[in-house]
């Protein structure tokens, strides 16, 4: 079992309107709701993929009750923890002409410290039957700002492999205990590092507490910084589409093949064709299987010296 | 007791964001929730002028559920029956520098007609014990093109004054069946009846059904064109502010005025100074208790001839 964190979950809804209009009215044509956040796109990638994935974190409120109501209609096992609060509603309105979205984030509901209590808890427990673990997402009010290396200690003393996929002030304090592996974007990089330079930022991650550092660099692809190498793995040409869950769809990619063994270009590989996969996919975090499988055969994998 | 209709009422979500910018990403400052749709604002309002007040319409859903809870903190009793679909939400997402407003609305819920069955029998109980009653806003899917025409119809046999509030086809077809009073605003009566000279509209109106009909002109108040005589009402100067909600303080303040007795300059002084109160207060919807009864003092009426 993969197990996924997600401290600050999402009921994801999404509005299509014909254009949107600054200071005008819009009738929404169609809306469409799905359980939200990094962790549980993860775990729907992994399901997708063959594994059993399980989903802890947060969810309270009404608009908890409809992400757990949706979760169950999916794959990833529920082990969500109940808060007082009500879980944040993201709202991506998107214009029926040009495809283009514009996103409204809630701020996430205030965590009690007996809730994160609770959760710690459920965490240990869930720990001991998983393969790996990935530490999603931004972490929502009321959490200790040291959540995040809390966990991966957890998750280390366990010796279950976990990844830090986060931004900012939770990546910077996680990063410190050491995860396996931490997953930054170009920018999450730059702002964790200030270097824009991705083989420079990439080994001062590591010199940070990571064990592996892959970064993911849009359409150049993804690179790995491991004790064992350094690898760059790239799609064969750049696509198009809605990047949305690209970097959740990596994670999953990366994580599925650490369990399963594979060596680093391979899980570059893999990693590198989910994302490219859910960008071409019509629907925001889904992913196109038989893309996925086409695109396999032709990322580029190159090794750099050390 | 003063009886209100709102067929499609609405979760109303309002979003302060600093400014909305197309195809940009948000996070969202502040989150306010509160039971919306017209029948249920007039209903606060008549509350707040001392009135019982009573809704009732449709409600489900988890939004359904979310706005019943909220409904129960105010003062209107909530008679609202339980549907199988989702009561719609819109949101408002204001920008913090400029206080504009831009408005995304769902479409309601799909009506059955088991569920429209039933909310005729709790109409025809609650129309046994009112004064007056306000036929609110707009229809949701699935329900039957003269559905207000019935409800209008049930309420005359009953002898209980009513007023339609709504607009388009709804409005036209809704006239027809002889409502005491309907309240269209410049646009909607033009809609009706081709015409934007208000004098004339406003008599065209009453030919097709309407006892009396009140038109709200925006910043030169309301003209009443009834078997009595012809009113305008305009406040002392043009108000500034946020016009959300004004026109359904307008129809609290033409009920309770009616219920109350008074004539039509009174009625219409009320309605006025009602409307002017909720464009002065910050929050939309809401009206400013001080200021209605300043204004009270202040708005002019003058009689047309014939």
């Amino acid at each position: 079992m993969i197990l996924t964190v997600t401290l600050n979950t999402a009921l994801d809804i999404t509005y299509r309107v014909p254009a949107l209009v600054p200071h005008a009215s819009h009738r929404v044509e169609e809306v469409a709701e799905r359980p939200g956040g990094k962790g549980l796109n993860v775990a729907r990638v992994l399901a997708a993929l063959g594994h059993e994935a399980v989903v802890t974190g947060f969810a309270g409120g009404p608009s908890g009750e409809v992400l757990r109501a949706r979760l169950a209609e999916l794959a990833p096992v529920d082990e969500l923890v109940p808060i007082a609060g009500a879980t944040r509603r993201t709202i991506a309105v998107v214009d029926a002409v040009s495809g283009d979205t514009t996103q409204l984030n809630e701020p996430g509901p205030l965590v009690s410290p007996a809730e994160w209590d609770a959760f710690v808890a459920t965490y240990g427990r869930l720990l001991d039957g998983a393969e790996a673990v990935a530490l999603c997402g931004s972490l929502p009010p009321g959490l200790p700002v040291g959540a995040y290396a809390q966990l991966v200690r957890q998750a280390r003393t366990a010796k279950v492999p976990v990844l830090l996929d986060t931004s900012g002030e939770a990546l910077r304090r996680g990063i410190a205990a050491r995860p396996d592996l931490v997953k930054p974007n170009a920018d999450e990089l730059a702002q964790l590092t200030g270097s824009r330079e991705p083989l420079r930022a990439a080994r001062d991650a590591r010199r940070r507490g990571a064990h592996t550092v892959v970064a993911s660099l849009g359409a150049e692809g993804m690179l790995a910084a491991s004790p064992e190498g350094l690898w760059q793995a790239a799609p064969p040409a750049a696509v198009r589409g809605n990047p949305t869950g690209a970097g959740d769809s990596a994670v999953a990619g990366l994580l599925s093949g650490l369990v399963e063994g594979l060596d680093w270009p391979g899980r570059l590989t893999r990693a590198v064709a989910l994302s490219a996969a859910t960008v071409l996919a019509p629907a925001a975090g889904e992913f196109d299987f038989a893309a996925y499988e086409k695109m396999l055969g032709s990322v580029r994998v190159t090794e750099h010296a050390h």
